[in-house]
């Protein structure tokens, strides 16, 4: 009569999670090792990376497990689930992407050599997944998430290969192949996911309270984002120039929200999913142009506009998206992460080209003799492809990054309608307590004792 | 009949921002680019730059725009506010102080080089705003708190150079030049904003919520306390004691508060507001002294006579200015910066004279062959001016710093008092339903499903 | 007739911290003074302390301060009293510890040389104090706290003494010698205080919002536990080998706790305090063999033992000690501190066990020669050991930490009976009230203004 649909989660998701463990406990048995050679011989490199990317690697932790985490408790009844997930995810999606990177990346004589670099690049495609979920979070159940992540990973670790490898794309900071690619498969996979508009749910708005947590969280990812940004870029030079580009486009991007903000919102208020969201579109936009030679000015535009993009999304082309596509995201990570990331691909194409005009050609003459730094390589890879080349690859990049993300998001949105993945029937959406045990005493536990009753208490 | 002073913020304040973005945009168009040369040809010290400083920016920066966002918070209705006018106001500030600095200081061949060193000063710069706001948080409009910090960086900028530079005080951690001067300077502008006493706000009673909010801005403003005043110091050797005397004020301060606190309160409970606050007055104290040779003990002493003053400036000082001198001070700034930098300038002056009558003055001529450490510039300096020379000096800033601040601080209160500035109507102040479009469910959710709930949707 | 057990309180905790902040500035006065030599002559040494030291001691800060005292918020009604006790707990821990190990360890010519290192060891013996306290938490008052830690430091102090330099026991992680033993020393002060089971009291159940904070307490812990294993690592090799090891077993945990914790409870639903505890089960357990040559899924399969094992002791154990031998264990730190590190001190013999076995031995004959990284300490003392010695000081430490501290806390808790130390009545346990001066209005705040209250409010 009832229950068997929803029986099968309560063992689903140990099933699957437990499985995958052991999956991962037999092939690292098997295949990973640690990099004894790398680690021990060249000593003073291994230190090297401990000093040099173990700071980038935490402040990195921190983004991802927290502030990304504390950003989506927006949702006032979930904040214990979009943790959670969030968290989980990560850490599944990370464990995932270091199985099959080594496979793909790191098979040398039947082994796979761990060090700190491969855990930081299998981090970065755990992102793609927390960024993809944004768009269904709330409507769906921990399985689908995780069988979103068993798809996107691969894909992702596909895709991030073909722009990079094949066609030479720069993208120091992930704006291309991260977030892009993530935002697109996310859409994908909401559109397949759930067709029709979904009406808007009773537990969906946020309250002062929660959308105060997620703005912490928010201050948490801007504050840390000039390390995602400069964590792979070669250091010295290029590192710092990238820190700097970082911090002058979300510095620009924090003041145009506000001003955007304000001017679009009923009495010049503020909304505070505007402020959670366009602070940091300046940090997406900057990524793939970040260690370029450009003059600061061009960070600071960046980020405005990629500011203003964002808050004219959230007005306008999230409800009208969401009425004529029937397209639901939930977290707008299209504003976020979409069109600040075509903003962010385009002006690298402009840079680029831009240089080339520049006659004197002084920046780049002058950096090549330096060595070792990527505005160097990027001058070889000019001399290779010419600049015109280097110019449509960047543009090869996004499209190649917006079609195979769409479409392979299209399919795994398909794959998350199986009813075994346990969708949440609509009423217990945006729900703890349907993951959690939780009390259900909307604090109504007994008040803090009056200064009466602790005097009473204490005489007795 | 109506509105027209209040229609006109809700352009105003994306007016003036807008216009300082534009501007800002064209003076960064114009005037500034990185500096290559530094940033190239020294390879070394341009990744040492990167790799000693960035570390502690980073630390700073969750100072700032976390901790010190959550420690305001503890007005239990104006959460987003606080945090939201905290993180605008310092990009505001900060790029204001680029745009400053530059012209002032590092100007060369119609060009400002730009590094990461130059965005730290112009932080500071940002946080003198930061801690005025205090005096009058809750009362005022974003337009005023911008109108504010426009005028008060310049200002701070001017008499930063001239107890620096012309006076030569030592101050590595702020504590004359950020601490008092923004102190004296907010409360100059809650004296000539507010004139008459202001009655109690309904909304402006913490709840142990919210308490509990600002008690973690506290907690993360204190473990990075070391970092803002030791960024500046030599590398090694007074960077090490930096450090070290911080942690030791702080930690005095802490265990002080606890005990000043429960002395003063009724019953012996702890004022959360003490808490808050009295933890952090050794780091304000210690600024100034930080890198000075001094036995680890004035550390602890400075610590615990810092925190005692905080305290009792609070319980009894405070009060008494309110009824006095109709002095409103709404976040206690007096007490946590005003009064502990007085110790602190105070302590600089005796730790100064101290060292002279040390007949040894083993400290001194030893350290004077290492090179390169502050502590050896202020046995330099000592050589010019001669101890006492020193001495007079700090006590010259001390004196500086409170006159140049109230006095500049009453004229811009008396510019914030400007209608068009839209100072909000007492009983919406407090309040961040006037600056951001929330919705108004006092948690009026539908409560968490219970048990039951969820298991009859799930048959369904 | 009433009050005189319960006036005593209000003075005496500020008499106990008062005279004690009398005695340490004393004591610094007389002994205690910073090491000029080793900060100036060593040049490079010194700066390595700051750059190699400070960034890990800031994690650990991170930790201690904000991320354990916001894990200790679950309690609903407790949320100021556990994170101010945690906060002023670890200051008055970390300068106790100051004093009684400069006494005993490093008191030189009368005097005793301060440094950074020494803080952190100390800032670790504060970490006992910081766990045993879980045990009894909400039915203590800060006099018995104060009373525990003043017992505990010492007595850590001589355990850690005799399990690290008598018996030559490898714990890089403190695994043994701080989760044992404080542990044990938290139980067996439970044991004795409370004697009697006590009653399920109403302010104990945590709300959905006190799980969320306890849950972003345990993220923060869990980012930054890898910095706590390896800050006292040997540089470069081994620490590397320490953080991906502390890594994989975190990640491991995160994701076994969600499977078990999903199986144990009704309807498939997560526990939120198995979430807060499980996850950080393998930082536990990895801290005694983080920095040892072992593959990495040695450390997968620890981080997944010791999530299982503790969830199923929040299950099975807890209940079942708490009915059998009365035993009061209000955080679980059994679960989270005990299990795991018995799981990691058995691992550690394992570990040498089996690398004896290794009958190539090239993992150690080819670290041998590298010079100055743990692992050679490790050969070196097998070498002097044998390697059935060495894994047999592993055993022996365990059964010291476990008995020594059992024994000590049990005196400790008789002590803590003491009636003068005030412990709160049974219906004001878990209040805040009782500690704090806080106002009592259930959030019965006037409540935020509606648009149109805004829209009278600004005509006027």
């Amino acid at each position: 009569m009832a229950a068997p649909p929803f029986t099968r989660p309560r063992c689903l998701l140990p099933l699957m999670l437990g499985l995958f463990q052991g999956a991962l406990l037999l092939f690292f048995a098997l295949f990973v090792t640690y990099d004894e050679s790398s680690l021990r011989a060249e000593d003073a490199s291994s230190t090297n990376q401990v000093y040099t990317t173990f700071p980038f690697f935490q402040d990195i932790q921190v983004m991802l497990v927290v502030g990304l985490g504390l950003l989506l408790t927006f949702l006032p009844r979930y904040g214990l689930s979009a943790l959670t997930h969030n968290f989980l995810l990560l850490n599944f999606s990370m464990q995932w992407a270091l199985v099959l990177q080594g496979l793909l990346h790191h098979f040398q004589h039947g082994q796979i050599y761990l060090d700190l670099h491969k855990v930081l690049t299998a981090e970065f495609a755990a992102v793609t997944v927390l960024i993809s979920v944004g768009a269904i979070l709330g409507r769906t159940s921990p399985c689908q998430m995780l069988a979103m992540a068993t798809c996107e990973v691969p894909i992702y670790l596909a895709s991030e290969w073909v722009i990079i490898n094949s066609l030479g794309v720069l993208d120091v900071g992930g704006t291309i192949t991260i977030h892009i690619f993530s935002c697109y498969f996310g859409l994908g996979v909401s559109k397949a996911l759930f067709g029709a508009a979904q009406p808007l749910h009773p537990k969906e708005t946020p309250t002062p309270r929660s959308d105060l947590m997620s703005l912490v969280g928010m201050l948490i990812l801007w504050v840390f984002w000039p390390s995602f940004v400069a964590v792979l870029c070669q250091p010295g030079d290029a590192q710092h120039r990238a820190i700097l580009n970082t911090l002058l486009a979300m510095s620009a991007s924090t003041v145009t929200t506000v001003v955007a903000s304000s001017l679009l919102e009923r009495d010049g208020r503020l909304s505070p999913g505007h402020l959670q969201n366009g602070s940091l579109a300046g940090g997406v936009a900057i990524g793939v142009v970040a260690d370029m030679t450009m003059p600061p000015v061009a960070a600071l535009a960046l980020g405005t506009l990629s500011a203003v993009v964002c808050v004219l999304g959230f007005r306008f082309l999230t409800p009208f998206l969401g009425k004529k596509l029937a397209l639901q995201d939930q977290c707008g990570i299209h504003n976020l992460h979409g069109l600040p990331g075509i903003v962010g691909a385009t002006a690298s194409v402009m840079v680029i080209l831009a240089a080339s005009k520049d006659t004197s050609r002084s920046h780049f003459s002058q950096l090549s003799p330096t060595g070792g730094n990527s505005s160097e390589v990027v001058g070889g890879q000019w001399g290779d492809h010419g600049v015109k080349g280097q110019a449509s690859s960047q543009a090869a990049g996004l499209a190649v990054a917006i079609s195979a993300s769409l479409l392979s998001g299209l399919l795994t949105g398909a794959v998350l309608r199986l009813p075994c993945l346990a969708r949440p029937p609509e009423q217990l959406c945006f729900d703890d307590s349907l993951y959690f045990k939780i009390q259900d005493h909307t604090e109504s536990l007994t008040p803090v004792s009056t200064a009466e009753e602790v005097a009473l208490a204490l005489k007795e």
